[in-house]
């Protein structure tokens, strides 16, 4: 039976809300087990790279003493950028699944759609929308109470 | 004076060759003070991210506490690929100085073109060939060795 993982990867998007991070979180998977998982934490690291899906992957490698995670899915919340779209090819990631589409700083169906491009080496299976509506919100959220 | 510290990435890039990664260095700088060098760790640290310009920003960043590198540069023995390409766009980097062009994986001149989208948010001044036959020989020999 096939799990879906969103819902663990929103609970650490709201974890990061909850630290005034932008609230996106990610899950790396094999099988029906957790890798690792992860929510930004770009200004508490002071880190432009720590969006939770590098944060996932670089835990996720670790745990398994491994560059690469084959056979395994990345779960986030938001359409990763071109940074996290490449770093999901480099890890060799079998299946992304994405929340919200991104269209202002997506780099997957939007601006460098990073994997239609042979110097990728790698294209995940991508499947976009899952839970898209309460991924989405959280964002919204958040930034209206920033502007509020 | 301009000062280009490109002989300090070389120096890197070489020093991860001795570690058995690909020979891959970089610098970032603040006017004529290298804030952060590294070289590429990818193996090391079994991390697909730990490629020497994202080293070096993560570097840089924690030695100033902030995610972002205003007016800094950053130097590359080889032309970034779209996740360091897009790192650099996210700590708004004023210049990217890089040595090799990359037509197999490259990010910026090549495949993603990572700084010719606007949902990247940033375009770093870019200047290329900077000693690239040195950061291109490096390579070459590296893998002529791993073939050999």
């Amino acid at each position: 039976m096939f799990r879906s993982f969103m819902p663990q990867a929103l609970i650490q998007a709201r974890a990061a809300a909850a630290r005034g991070e932008v609230p996106v979180g990610a899950v790396v998977s094999r099988g029906a087990t957790i890798l690792a998982e992860a929510g930004n934490r770009t200004r508490e690291l002071s880190d432009p790279t720590a969006h939770a899906e590098i944060l996932a992957i670089r835990a996720a490698c670790a745990r398994l003493g491994s560059e690469r995670l084959i056979g395994c899915a990345l779960w986030v919340t938001l359409e990763p950028c071109a940074m996290c779209a490449q770093a999901i090819a480099h890890a060799r990631l079998a299946r992304l699944h994405f929340g919200a589409l991104d269209p202002k700083s997506g780099g997957v169906l939007h601006g460098a759609r990073v994997f239609e491009h042979t110097q990728t080496h790698h294209r995940p299976e991508v499947y976009d929308g899952l839970e898209g509506d309460a991924c989405a919100e959280l964002l919204r959220e958040f930034f209206a109470e920033r502007r509020g």
